[in-house]
Order: C-alpha cells, then structure tokens, then sequence
C-alpha cells in the first residue's frame, strides 16, 4: 500500500498504527503540511480536500477520512482485530474515537488555526488559546466517560485496543507538541501509556517519523 | 426507542433520517441547546459531552456520537440498508459523511460560537464569518469530489441512500438556518434534493420538529 501523510497529522497517525497493527506493508510519502504542499494540484488531484491521510490499496482510487480508511482496513484485511465484535462495544469504541477525531481534532488543523490568525488578526499565542481549550473540552470528556463508564477497561473499550485507542493517543501525542496540560486526565494518561508500550505504536509514532523534530 | 434531540442539530437530523428509514419507533427529547440545557446535571448524566443526539436502545446505555449510532443501526436493525456491501464503496460513502461529519460540523456547533465571540470579544456577525467558511470549505470538499468521482450517481455513493447522503443534507439544510450561498454547488444541491424529496427525511426534518422557528 501506499499512504501519503505527514508525521505530525494525527490522522495519519492512526492509520500508520492500524497499518502497523495489521501487520500490512506500506510506503509513506510525507507531504510537507508547513510549506503548504497540500494544497498542490498534484496532492489536491489525490484528495481535493488537501487533507492527509490519503491511502491506496492496490489500484483503487484513494481512500480517504481517517476513520473511513480504518473501517476499510477492519473490514478488508487481517491481523489484529481493532473493532469488538459486540454491537454495543463497537458502538461504545467508535463514539469515544469520534470524541476525538470529530469533534477535537479537527478544531486544531492548520487550516483552522491559519485562518483564525489571518482573518481575525490573532497574535498566534492568543490563536493557542482556542487550541488548548479544544483539547481541553475532548480530554474532559475522554476522562469523564473512561473513568465512569463499565466498559472501560486496559483499553478504551475493554482489554483489547480498538479505534477509540488509535484515536486516544493520536489526541495524547499532541498534547506534548501543543503543550497542553495533561495532570487532570489520569484515566487518559493510564491508557495512553498502555498503548504508547506497544512496539507497533512506537514504530508508527510521529517522533519517529521523517520530518520530524529531533529535539 | 428515546432520542435526546434538538430540532436544530445535524447531527440528531442525521439520526432521526436512519431511524425513520428503518421503520424504527422512537420518542424524542428535546434540549434546548439555546437555553444550554445540554450542561445540566440531569443530561450530563446521560452524555457528559454535553451533546446531541444521545439514543437509548431498550436498557442499554445511551447511544452517543451519530456516526457511531448510524453504524449500530445499520449493524443491529432491519429495514432501509444505509451503506453499501462492497468495502471500497462502504470507504467512499464514509469518508463523504466524515468530510461533513468530521471536518465540517464540528467547527460550527453552539460551543465553538460561543468561545469565538466570548474569548475573542468577536460580535457575532465577525464569528458568523468563520461559520460560513467553515460551510464553505466542506460544501467546497463536496462538490468537487461528488462531481469528478465515478461513484457519484443519484445519491453520494451510486443510487442508493447511505450515509454520506444523510450527512451532505443536514449540512445543506444548515445553509439554510446560517444564511450560507449555495449556488457554487450544483452536484450537492442536486443530491440534497433527491434526498429532501423522500417522505422520511420530510418528516425528520428540522423545521418540522418542536421547537423550530414557524417562519
């Protein structure tokens, strides 16, 4: 397979552990989401939302949408299973990873926080804030409902990671990189260290991606 | 069934199409998101997202996230198919009701308003400015693959409703309420009306719930 992502994209990010996980080969092509190169006729020709991550399979056409792309994954191929078969677990782990991958992370992309600082004139330290505050509000309600609800267990849903998890620690990471405070999620905490133990997570982590920082 | 609702929300909009489509009896409750009647202890209690749609299915516990509710219908209920069988089709179909879903909708939620115009001392006609950018960079995403995508046929994926049809229109009657053009987007609108003309989605409109403006 090949996958065009970015090592920062928490969406890729995903996808690069489900892949990993999986045990599926793939090549990454990193598009340079800063010098804008996803919004090239070339990249747009590939997914015209200028979005990553876009993977082929094969000759098909891109696939698209991080959780699109993992229900794909789940329902094509083999290796580890990261959905429960119960209709209610599976429910309970898409709702917690559509927690995140609705209704946080896409409040934090560079689009987002491009546009507030060029049409509204904000310095980038008070675009931040709007940043933090969208972490903020998703980790309140990850730790509110993993601490309380039945259904947690070692991981999200249970004891076997699912796409909640995949979507937790994409959320997790980017608390370092946007320094956002993370004393008052325990549960969040315990269950990202959990998955962050996993061979297959660190290989896929963005640190260790092309590209990234190395300090 | 009972749904907590509001009659504004797309996303309890996306949910009542698949419950009526399905033949599925229901009761809605419905929060006053404008009296901010989702922060009360009592519907805390039931999603402590504070959010809308939550769906209890019999003596389950609540049902949150409408992604993850079209997917447990769609998993555990007879009645209307909402995605189609073959997996790169089901990809497709999801990853369209995610660019809405996803990317789109959660930039514009009652939250996301209120922290512009509270935090950044915006008055609310310069907050408005990033709602219809918001609308238009989805609706934007929409038009140029609905139009260039071989899978596109009466409905977003072929001629069957899925749900990339039921996101495309709670986004399109959206337009309507925050006063968005929708002239550059021939191919959504086409759909949008194949999709009004169905009786299920008539009656699960917003406009025809409690609580809708009568003018």
């Amino acid at each position: 397979m090949k996958m065009y992502g970015n090592w920062r994209s928490a969406a890729a990010f995903r996808v690069r552990i489900a892949l990993k996980l999986k045990g599926l080969a793939y090549e990454e092509t990193f598009i340079d989401l800063d010098a804008g190169d996803q919004h090239k006729p070339e990249f747009r020709a590939i997914n015209p939302q200028g979005a990553v991550p876009a993977l082929f399979d094969g000759d098909g056409p891109p696939l698209t949408q991080s959780l699109a792309i993992l229900d794909y994954l789940e329902e094509t191929k083999g290796g580890v299973r990261l959905l429960p078969e119960d209709p209610r677990a599976r429910a309970r782990a898409r709702s917690l990873a559509q927690v995140v991958a609705c209704d946080t992370h896409p409040l934090y992309v560079p689009r987002v926080r491009t546009y507030l600082m060029e049409a509204y004139g904000l310095p980038k330290e008070r675009m931040m804030e709007f940043v933090r505050h969208s972490f903020e509000t998703g980790l309140k309600t990850l730790e509110t409902r993993l601490a309380d609800e039945p259904g947690t267990g070692r991981f999200c849903q249970g004891d076997a990671i699912s796409h909640a998890d995949l979507c937790l620690v994409s959320l997790w990471v980017g608390t370092k990189i946007f320094a956002v405070p993370t004393e008052p999620y325990p549960t969040v905490a315990r269950i990202a260290e959990a998955i962050l133990a996993l061979p297959e997570v660190q290989a896929a982590h963005p640190l260790r991606q092309p590209g990234a920082p190395t300090s």
